[in-house]
């Protein structure tokens, strides 16, 4: 079977499917979007997502959506190596921190937001400060969970669940220049996370639609 | 062991835990935060959940934050009734269809965003319009994927996670003055909801802090 990855090379939410995917070893094709130009809105890909949002996975025939949806299917479906623990408070732990950056962080930062934001009269000052304040309000959040928690990675010695979102969400802070001297355990899980296969294979430089600057 | 539920009456996120609790019968001792007044920015609540949102579930000693982890130990934990269905890709729908409330349309409407949009200059009316842009956004696609799995609920005849997270953010199109004619698969579950026991229970109009107009 064939799996198709709809995706964006800068966008998180696609970012954190493609990690997902690397740490079970699974074969994609890539199509990529031009979230700029606008190719999410566009019939094409409302075919096949009729929200317009990425990213999608179409598993043959069925096509997934919703980045934390696709993550716990691939753990149901291929459960090695897990990306969750075995105990529930620990799987808990794990589904708070993505939770803070899916719900908390990513969702007022995307492309449709700034748009909106600009459309109301925000300047783009204004929508740089908007973009820190929430990732800096759930970082300061991630921060002593991390500490606490973590052992190399955000929950203990293996990347979970929690790392496929961190991750990207720590890409997307460098790009919006958030300050991270403040955070040395999240800056600890982005070293390690950089030096393993899975997170290289998907970080946006090393996309087919990649433009690094 | 005595759990204790953080909540608001009219605030989404801990109002789909006290379903999910309801479901499955779980009894708790209720603390009311005020968040026009800001109790959720207290130290005391920031004691409990230093994140500074609700809901959170202190239950004995730990305590669980975000709405969708709360939910799915809920469910790992108190597997009968079930909230998710049995195969992986129901439940990669039901979980895309929560996500879609979750990610994509209440994290925009919150109390602190809109108090950020304040801040910005952006004026009652134009807050309105912004909160109802991405309710409709999401109801957009809820609306079809529900006509074509729900039957009586969002996802089958028995009430899932997507309706816990459901049934909070029709109550909050309803407060903001969303059209709902466009929704019937929404307005038929919302209608199945009413007459159930536990959406009963969880109703903002019956907790204990309830302000009804």
């Amino acid at each position: 079977m064939a799996y198709t990855l709809y995706s964006a090379w800068r966008a998180t939410a696609p970012y954190r499917v493609r990690i997902g995917l690397a740490l079970k070893g699974v074969a994609y094709d890539y199509v990529a979007l031009d979230l700029i130009k606008g190719d999410q809105r566009e019939p094409a890909y409302r075919a096949v997502n009729p929200q317009g949002l990425t990213p999608a996975l179409d598993i043959g025939g069925h096509v997934l959506t919703q980045s934390l949806a696709i993550l716990e299917w691939l753990e149901e479906t291929r459960p090695e190596p897990a990306i969750l623990p075995t105990d529930p408070l620990g799987r808990a732990t794990v589904r708070a921190m993505a939770g803070i950056i899916a719900c908390d962080i990513h969702p007022l930062n995307n492309t449709r937001v700034g748009r909106e934001l600009h459309k109301r009269g925000v300047d783009p000052a204004g929508i740089l400060a908007w973009t820190q304040r929430w990732i800096t309000d759930g970082f300061d959040t991630l921060e002593p969970m991390i500490a606490k928690y973590g052992k190399g990675f955000a929950f203990g010695d293996q990347p979970t669940l929690a790392d496929c979102c961190l991750i990207p969400q720590v890409y997307s802070a460098n790009r919006y220049e958030v300050d991270l001297a403040p955070y040395p355990a999240i800056r600890g899980v982005s070293e390690q996370a950089a030096a393993h296969p899975a997170f290289q294979a998907a970080h946006p430089n090393n996309q087919p639609d990649a433009k690094p600057a």
